[in-house]
């Protein structure tokens, strides 16, 4: 695992191949292929060693809560392995089911530990009964990835705007808000 | 060009290589590499010969014009040579910045139509005058790819649920609305 990691910082998905993994390890190519019988399953298996999982507590304050999701996925899919490799795999991920379930499954904790937070809210009032809280957070992760993929900003004010949108039901706006916190 | 696009579809961005797109165009590598000194920057000039542009006039009804433009994105970014591809291509985009230059051409008019569909929308008074566009757009076309890059939903419901975000303000709601056209 840490061979394949050290490939892919090297040279990315593309680059990575299940030779160059076993060279780097120092063992043959049918034992890397034993175990993990195509490359995106093997990556799949090597981020989840990489993602460190911290589940997230509802304070209860709707703002603080909500801003801290936004910001998590900032760092989870912006520059980090997991956001430079992910999309690169999108092509072998359409065909390898089971690599997407692998990936899927990186994502578990996190996403449910992000949806309790959505829907104490939720609980408690501060957002609507019906919320459909997966697609929030998709919505939140999504813009996020498609900016970095496309290299356009992601500043502090995309933060408060997104955390906006959530809290205050308030479509983005141009410039940031006097009474911003 | 027509040999790119076949390659591409044949194995994707991850297996094109110059020489296999040199050779199914009965040229030599040599040639390929002086107009397009690297594969990206190749890919980028292939896929602007496939997309069709089509500019969206506002028809001065603001849901009929934000559905377009939603459905317009998941026709775009959903099963398209270039949802397929643009993600592949991220890490070379990160380290070829003409390249990256190459592909935000290929979303300039289309993202223009768009812009101007919006700000169609403020200056009527029907979105608010501060409005960030381009944060808009992304939301938009975010969400759509990163569902589809992981393989969820993106069924007629979600597209409802984006464009009742951008026309009435309303978070995503797990259930259709009984009201919804």
């Amino acid at each position: 695992m840490v061979a394949t990691i050290d490939v892919l910082k090297d040279s990315g998905y593309h680059g990575l191949t299940i030779e160059r993994v076993a060279t780097s390890a120092g063992v043959g190519k049918t034992t890397v292929y034993r175990w993990w019988p195509t490359k995106a399953r093997l990556v799949a298996e090597a981020l989840s060693t990489q993602l460190e999982f911290h589940p997230v507590a509802a304070t209860g304050d709707l703002r603080t809560d909500i801003r801290y999701l936004v910001q998590r996925a900032v760092q989870a899919l912006h520059r980090s392995p997991l956001a430079q490799v992910l999309p690169e795999m999108a092509y072998d991920l359409d065909h390898d089911p089971e690599a997407r379930e692998e990936i899927l499954k990186l994502f578990g904790p996190a996403r449910a530990s992000n949806l309790s937070v959505l829907y104490a809210a939720v609980g408690n009032g501060s957002l609507p009964y019906d919320l459909d809280g997966a697609l929030i957070l998709d919505i939140i992760s999504g813009t996020v990835l498609y900016r970095s993929l496309l290299g356009r900003d992601l500043g502090p004010h995309i933060i408060d705007q997104l955390t906006d949108l959530v809290v205050d039901f308030r479509l983005p706006r141009a410039h940031p808000r006097h009474d911003s916190s």
